[in-house]
């Protein structure tokens, strides 16, 4: 079959260009003889591409040296629990702003570990439509950090400006949008994101750690779930997701290539203007209430005039070749994922559908 | 570069026909038109992937339906912390047999979790050079479980017999010699392996646990971090590692078009003859001082007369095509990783290697 268009939301999309060099030398990595999954760990040809991977992390982010780079698994799910345990000790409380699913799963980790208090919510009736606003944040100036999920895949919001938390560091779930826009990472202690929307395939997190941040990390912790396990030994404490890993190396080096964060930033601005233009132009047709500062450039969710509709909206997108456009099993309805890997032509693709589909439909 | 004899203790060689059906369908997974890197897990054909996996791993081990199959990131390196985290309670003590580097690694855990005790150690001047025999345990009777390392990568030691530990379940680091030979696994109550010697690439472990067992893991641990979170949801509340996962169900379906386990241990046996044949027979140029029974099928290790002498070893295997023949860094010498991979072809060509060389310097 052909290659269709993909809006998973993750799993998700990944630039043909790192799939097809992947391939090429699948089984002989590098003319090693041998297939990338199947070289040590510690060999000389796998070295280049764990450095490799982490130097273009902090040159695409822009990272000063006081971060470093932890390449790590478990996904961002893991990441819920591993920063409490290394941040959060006795007495001490942290901050969590709640903005959907995520970020509820993240303070639910927290609140296991140690204490944890909500510094924002915009749920109403199980739902969150919108990002808070600074003066709604109720902040703790003594937190140990502050917490937030800066887009919201389920609901689809993104935090278009990060709030002012004064001296208290950030802790930022970025597993749906890093790489998608510039930002300054100074106000960040700790940014991190499964790779499986922006970054390549699931099975790996990317966390970025500020040097104070790691200075403060708990001792006695069991070893693989230290950050200061990881950073002293440049992620290769225990065997790496290696594969993942060089994946993830062939998504960055696309990114560098295609002109970095600022373009890839040009480019999802152009193609969110492109789709919430079809959803505001459909005169109704297509719903999404959120604020329009709030929308989020990555997951683009609305309504159909019923479930019925919605159902034949999929099932018609499917038939040609559009695929992965249904809700978040949670809340139902449309969702659009269009990550980095998914271009122009892709928005363009489903916008074209969208407009057929309402004409038809309408 | 053509394929090289690839002898790396993990990751490690994979079975060619599992490479080469990757490499086929890359871009497009099954005919849906996208890769299965870049499928949702929630697809019907991921689904497809996951269960198949987990239903080959059952019967490929032969376990009944009071085991259950859980697929986790972190490696082996994790269920080091997972076991205690779960099994370990305030006033218990679980026991540890330890044979080498990972089993003192795995214990250094516990101990940082609850009590455990040393129920045997081969260890000398550093040097674990053989497996405890029955009477050498010394058993505690209330023991919540006794821990145990299957095969000892670094120094090239394998339990031929299990141990007789009563009514006290086995935990088992099985990840070197998984699905490399038949044993009953009624006494154990926990086997883990991590993926990258003989299930697939890095990045994965394969947990299998008892009904009883599990019933009996502690509550209130990071969600993550609990054997029932993964138990309850079929390994997907998270996002699990799908193509590591999808690699795993290539070579576990390998092994079954291959025979079986039973095939695979007829071949090992066959393999390890050969090689450690090739050494005894050297007229002292290889030694190996393992007691025979304690011999590793899966690594084999052996020092020549001078550490120049395998240095040149190396170097003259690797420009052979021979990848992968160095000791671990912490021991030193020759090692050869001959896993279910490793076919007798391939260990039949370091055999002769060995010869030739042997004749030439000794």
């Amino acid at each position: 079959m052909p290659r269709v268009h993909n809006y998973y939301a993750g799993p998700a999309a990944l630039p043909l260009e790192a799939l097809e060099a992947a391939r090429e030398e699948l089984l002989d990595f590098q003319g090693s003889g041998v297939s990338v999954m199947e070289t040590s760990h510690r060999s000389k040809e796998y070295d280049q591409v764990h450095n490799e991977t982490i130097a273009l992390v902090k040159e695409l982010m822009g990272l000063g040296d006081n971060y470093q780079v932890l390449l790590l698994q478990g996904g961002a799910s893991m990441q819920f629990a591993m920063v409490p345990m290394n941040l959060l000790g006795e007495g001490q409380s942290a901050d969590y702003i709640l903005t959907g699913s995520w970020s509820q799963k993240a303070i639910k980790e927290a609140k296991i570990i140690g204490s944890a208090r909500v510094a924002a919510t915009t749920e109403k009736d199980g739902v969150f439509a919108s990002i808070p606003k600074q003066d709604q944040l109720d902040l703790d100036a003594k937190a140990v950090y502050c917490h937030l999920t800066s887009n919201n895949t389920i609901f689809g919001t993104q935090w278009a400006k990060f709030p002012d938390t004064g001296s208290v560091a950030l802790v930022a779930d970025m597993s749906s949008d890093i790489l998608s826009r510039r930002f300054d990472p100074a106000p960040f202690g700790i940014i991190y994101a499964g790779a499986q929307k922006n970054l390549g395939p699931s099975g790996l997190a990317v966390v970025v750690i500020r040097q104070d941040i790691l200075d403060k990390c708990k001792k006695g912790l069991p070893t693989l779930l230290s950050y200061n396990t990881h950073a002293d030994k440049n992620s290769l404490y225990n065997t790496p997701p290696s594969f993942t890993i060089y994946m993830v190396c062939q998504v960055l080096r696309w990114v560098k290539k295609s002109g970095g964060v600022e373009v890839m930033e040009k480019i999802n601005t152009e193609k969110a203007d492109l789709i919430y233009g079809a959803i505001d132009g459909s005169g109704g047709f297509y719903t999404n209430n959120i604020p329009a500062e709030d929308r989020s450039q990555m997951n683009v969710v609305f309504r159909l005039g019923s479930e019925e509709l919605e159902k034949k909206f999929v099932a018609e997108g499917l038939a040609e070749g559009l695929v992965g456009l249904k809700g978040h099993r949670s809340v139902g309805g449309i969702r659009v994922s269009i990550y980095n890997a998914n271009g122009l032509d892709s928005v363009k693709t489903v916008v074209g559908f969208m407009n057929d589909f309402a004409a038809k439909n309408g």
